[in-house]
C-alpha cells in the first residue's frame, strides 16, 4: 500500500449505503468481504477495517453538510442476523502496533463525531441492531443516542474482546458503558467477560440497550422511534444542504498540497512543515454568502484541508514526529470570517462550520506528534487561526522582523478573538486559552482583556500566549535547536508527555476515552499476552489457546 | 530476595531521620548508598528504591499517629548540594516491568498520603530543597504544599526523565506540574525536556517552586515558613499520640496471618483467599477508649493489617491474580465501631483512623488484581466492612444458607451504614456506593434509603448492592466458574478493564495520576525505546546513545 487516502464519497462506498428520506436518514452497514483496505483478511460478518470506517466518517460528515434537513439517523445492517462483528481480528492481528493505535484513534474520533452531531446539530443517531452487535459493533451502537435490539432469542450485544482476544474494547466501549449508559460496574464487568453476550429483557434491564423489540414489530418500531427523534429536531424542514465537493489535493512524496494548506515532508529531520494560508478575499457580507460559496468558503475549506492533512500525516507519515505550523495572511480578514460565523448562530451552515473546525482542532490535541508553532512576520495567528498556536506544545514568536529578509515588514503579531473564548472547546470542555491558563485566573483574565489587540512578541510573551520570543539574531538557532532536540528524544516518551500536558484540568467522557482507556489499550496491545506469537490476538481462530504470562502487572 | 516486607520503624531506618521539635517535624533524607533493597546498584546522590520509600511511608504514617502535635513537616536532605536525584536508574533499568509499575504505584500512594496529611490532618508538608531535586526528587517536592529552593546558582529542580531516560516522570510529576502548581503547559513542556533544570527566580516565575532563597538566609527562612505553617494548624498543642506498635504477622509460603486478617495463597488456582474478622469485643464507650486501646482498637488494627497485606500481595505475589474476600463476625459490632469513630469528629485519633481506612481502601481500587467478594452466612459486610464488597469487581451473596453446613444459620446479609455514604471516598472524590450508582440517582437513593437494614441476598440483589445471589445449590458451581474464568483471561486485559470500570464518573488529580499518567508510563516502560537492549533506560550511564525506533505511535 502506497498511502491511505481518507477522501471518498457515496458513489465510491463499498461498505455503506446512505439513504435520505425527508428528516430521516438510514445508514446501512453492508461490508464487502473482499473490500479490505489491505490484502490478507476478509471482512466477514460485517467486521470492519480502516477503509470501512473512512466511509462511515465521510457519511457522517455529508449528513451534516449535505443533508441538514435530516434530524434522525438510523444506523443498521444490511446483513441477516448480524449487525456488526466489530473490528476485523485478522486485520488487527496482522497489523503493526502503530497501525492498531492509529486505527483506534480515528475510529474513536468518528464515534465522537456521531455524538457531536446528536448533541450539537440535532441529528440524533439511533442504532437499530437487527442482529448481534459484538465488540466494535456494539461500541458503534454505544455512540448512538438510543440503541434498539431485535429480541429474537439469538441477537445479543457483547464485548468479547477480553475473553476472546485478550485486549480491551478499545473504542470507547468500557467508558461509555459506565459513564454514558450508567451500567453498574459489576454488571459491566460480568458483561465484558461473557463472549456470548446479553440480549432481550436482560440487556434492557442492565441498560445495555434501550429497547428489545420483537422481530415482528421491528421495522415499525424503528421507523416510529426515528420519526419521534425527527419530530424533536428544531431545524426547519426546508433547509438546503451544500455539496461537499471533492477536496483538491496534490500528494507527492515530499509535499502535500491543498488550496490553503500545505505540508513539506522533511524526512531527513523528521519534520512536517505545515503552512496555513489566510483568506485570499474579504469575507462575504452575510450568511447567504457562506451558502453561496459552499466548500470554497475559506473557513470550511481550511477545516477540510487541515482535517485531511492531519489524517494523512498521522496514518502515512509516522516517522515525521514534529509538525511545525506556520501561517501566512491577513489577520483582520481571519477575524472578519470568524465574526461572520459567530454573528450567524441561527444559520445552520455557519454553526456546522464552527463545529467542524472544533472537531478538526480536537484531532490535533490527540495527535501523537509534537506541534511547534512559528509566528513570523506576515502570519495571521488571530482568532480561529490562533487556535493552531494554542494547540501547539510550544510557540515561538519573532520579536521584531527578519532584518535580512524584509526590514520593513510589520512585526509578527497574535490576536485573540472571540473564537478563542469558547466556540472551539477541547475535549475537556474548555477553550484552549482557558486550558492554557488552567488554575491561573489572573493570567486568563489578562489574556481575555487583550482581545482584539494585535500583540507583538513582547506583549504576547508577557501575557503568556507564546513560549519564547527570540529576535532575528537568535531565531534560527533557537528554532533549529528546538527541532533537533525534539527529534532526538524517545518518540514514545514524547507521546506520553504530550498526552498528559495537553489535558490539564477537567476530564470528560471524551478525554477519558483518549486518555485513560486508550493508554491502557496501547499497553495491552503491545504486551506479548495480546500480540506475542502465543498471545490471544494471534491465537484467535487458530484453535490454539493463548499462552499467558500469568503475572499481574 | 525472598519477599519484601513493608513493616519498619524509625530505629530500623537506613535512609531517613525523623526529628520532632514541638509542632515542627523534620524529615531528613540521607540515603545509605549501600542500603539498596536488592543487590546490584548503589543509591548515589540520594536516589531511592522501594526500600527508601518504605521508610518514608512509615515516617508519614507515624507522624500522623504518633505525633499529632506536629503541624508542619519539613522534608529536606542530609547531603550537600543535592536534595534527591529521584528513583535510582540502575535499579529501574535492572527491574522487571511488573516491579517498575508496582514500585511507581506505591511511590504514588505515599505522595498522595503526604497530600492527604496536609489536606485532612493539618500536617502541612514543606519541601526544603537545599540542593538540586531531579526527577522523582522533584516529584516528592511536588507532593508537598510548598517548595523552597535554595538560590545558589547551582541548585535546580528538573524532570530529566524524558531527555535522559526516554520515560516519563511517572510519579505524578506531569500531572502535578500542570494541575496542582498550574505551570503553563508550554513552559512545562520545555521544562520536562531540559535535563539541566530550572532554578532561581525563573523557577519561581514559572511556578515550579514557591520561593528561591539565598543560601545565607536558607535556614532562617525554612524555619520561619515551618513556624508559619505550624501556627496555622488548628490542632491543640497538647495532644498525645499513640504508638504504632509492631504489627504481628506470620508469613509463610501458603498463608499470611495477622490478628484479624488472613490470606491463604492458593498458587495452583492463582487466588488469594482473604478473610477479615469483625471485632471480637464490643466497641469501647467513647473516644477515650480508642486512645486507650491504640493499635489494638479493631478498626485501626484491621486498617493496618489490610494495608500490609495489600502491599505484600501486590509486591510479592504477582501470579495470584484474583483476590477473594470473605468476612466473619458480627455486623452490629462493626456498625457500633463505625458509629464511635464518626460520632467523635473532634477527636484527632478517631479522624485519623477513618482517614487511614480511606487510604487503605483506595489502595484496593488501584490494585491490579481482580477482587471478588463472597458474602456468606456469618459474615459482617456492614458499613466500613461493606466497603470491601463495594470495592470488588463482583460480589456474590448466598441466598439462604448452606443447608449441609449449618441449616439453622442466619442467612448472609449486607448492611449499608454511615461509612458508606461519604467518609471513605475513592480517589474520584465519590463514595464507593455513589460511584456504583453513578448516573443512576434513583438506584442510589433506594440504596441510601435502606441504610441500617440487614439486607438478605434477594433484597441486596434487587437494590444492586451485589452482582449475583445464587442459592446453596448453585453457589459452589457459580463461584468456581467465576474464579476459573477469571484465571483463564489475559492478566493484562483484566488490569486494563478494571482500571477503567472502577473509575466511572469524575476524574481528579489523583485519578489522573493513577489513570492517564500511569497507563501511559506503563506503555512507555514496556517499549523497546525505553527498556529494550538499546533503549534509553539501559543506555543511561554507559556512554552509548539510545537507539530509537523513530516511528510515532
Amino acid at each position: 500500500m502506497s498511502h491511505v487516502e481518507f477522501r471518498t464519497s457515496p458513489p465510491q462506498y463499498r461498505h455503506w449505503r446512505l439513504a435520505v428520506d425527508g428528516p430521516v436518514a438510514t445508514l446501512v452497514m453492508d461490508v464487502d468481504e473482499q473490500g479490505g483496505l489491505v490484502p490478507g483478511y476478509e471482512l466477514k460478518l460485517n467486521s470492519y477495517d480502516l477503509g470501512v470506517d473512512i466511509e462511515l466518517y465521510d457519511a457522517v460528515q455529508r449528513l451534516r453538510f449535505e443533508h441538514p434537513e435530516v434530524k434522525a439517523v438510523v444506523v443498521t445492517s444490511g446483513k441477516e442476523k448480524i449487525f456488526c462483528a466489530g473490528a476485523n481480528i485478522r486485520m488487527l492481528a496482522a497489523s503493526e502496533h502503530a497501525w492498531k493505535v492509529n486505527f483506534c484513534k480515528f475510529t474513536n474520533e468518528t464515534r465522537g463525531g456521531i455524538e457531536d452531531a446528536t448533541e450539537n446539530s440535532g441529528q440524533t443517531y439511533l442504532a437499530a441492531l437487527n442482529g448481534t452487535a459484538s465488540g466494535g459493533g456494539y461500541e458503534l451502537a454505544l455512540a448512538c443516542d438510543k440503541i434498539l435490539l431485535v429480541d429474537d432469542r439469538s441477537s445479543v450485544v457483547s464485548l468479547p474482546e477480553l475473553p476472546l482476544l485478550g485486549v480491551l474494547p478499545g473504542t470507547g466501549g468500557l467508558t461509555r458503558v459506565t459513564d454514558k449508559r450508567h451500567v453498574r460496574r459489576d454488571l459491566a464487568d460480568y458483561f465484558a467477560t461473557r463472549p456470548e453476550g446479553v440480549g432481550g429483557a436482560r440487556a434492557v434491564q442492565w441498560r445495555l440497550v434501550d429497547e428489545a423489540v420483537p422481530r415482528p414489530a421491528w421495522e415499525a418500531t424503528v421507523a416510529q422511534r426515528a420519526a419521534e427523534f425527527a419530530a424533536r429536531g428544531a431545524r426547519p424542514a426546508d433547509v438546503r444542504g451544500i455539496e461537499l465537493r471533492e477536496l483538491a489535493k496534490t500528494r507527492g512524496d515530499e509535499r502535500i498540497e491543498y488550496r490553503y494548506v500545505s505540508a513539506l515532508l522533511d524526512r531527513e529531520r523528521g519534520v512536517a512543515q505545515i503552512t496555513v494560508l489566510g483568506p485570499d478575499a474579504d469575507a462575504p457580507a452575510g450568511a447567504a454568502g457562506i451558502h453561496a460559496q459552499g466548500t470554497d468558503f475559506w473557513p470550511l475549506a481550511v477545516a477540510r484541508e487541515l482535517d485531511d492533512l492531519i489524517l494523512d500525516l498521522r496514518t502515512n507519515e509516522a516517522p515525521l514526529g514534529t509538525w511545525v505550523v506556520r501561517t501566512r495572511g491577513d489577520a483582520a480578514r481571519v477575524l472578519a470570517y470568524d465574526a461572520l460565523l459567530l454573528e450567524n448562530p441561527q444559520d445552520w451552515l455557519a454553526r456546522e462550520i464552527v463545529l467542524y473546525l472544533k472537531r478538526t482542532l480536537k484531532r490535533l490535541d490527540v495527535t501523537s506528534r509534537s506541534i511547534i508553532a512559528l509566528i513570523e512576520p506576515g502570519s495571521c495567528f488571530a482568532g480561529s487561526v490562533l487556535e493552531l498556536a494554542l494547540a501547539a506544545d510550544r510557540c515561538f514568536q519573532l520579536a521584531g522582523v527578519f532584518e535580512d529578509v524584509d526590514p520593513d515588514a510589520e512585526p509578527a503579531a497574535v490576536t485573540i478573538g472571540a473564537m478563542n473564548l469558547g466556540p472551539l472547546p477541547m475535549g475537556n470542555g474548555l477553550a484552549r486559552l482557558a486550558t492554557r491558563f488552567w488554575g491561573d485566573e489572573e493570567g486568563l483574565a489578562a489574556a481575555v482583556a487583550a482581545e482584539g489587540k494585535a500583540l507583538p512578541a513582547e506583549d504576547a510573551e508577557r501575557l503568556g500566549l507564546v513560549t519564547f520570543a527570540p529576535d532575528d539574531i537568535d531565531w534560527d538557532e533557537e528554532v533549529r535547536i528546538a527541532l533537533e532536540e525534539r527529534a532526538s528524544f524517545s518518540p514514545d516518551a514524547l507521546t506520553g508527555l504530550e498526552a498528559n500536558y495537553r489535558f490539564p484540568g477537567p476530564e470528560t467522557l471524551e478525554t477519558k476515552i483518549f486518555g485513560r482507556l486508550s493508554a491502557w489499550q496501547n499497553w495491552i496491545f503491545y504486551r506479548p499476552n495480546a500480540s506475542g506469537p502465543h498471545g490471544a490476538l494471534r491465537a484467535y481462530g487458530t484453535g490454539r489457546r493463548a499462552d499467558f504470562d500469568r503475572k499481574r502487572v
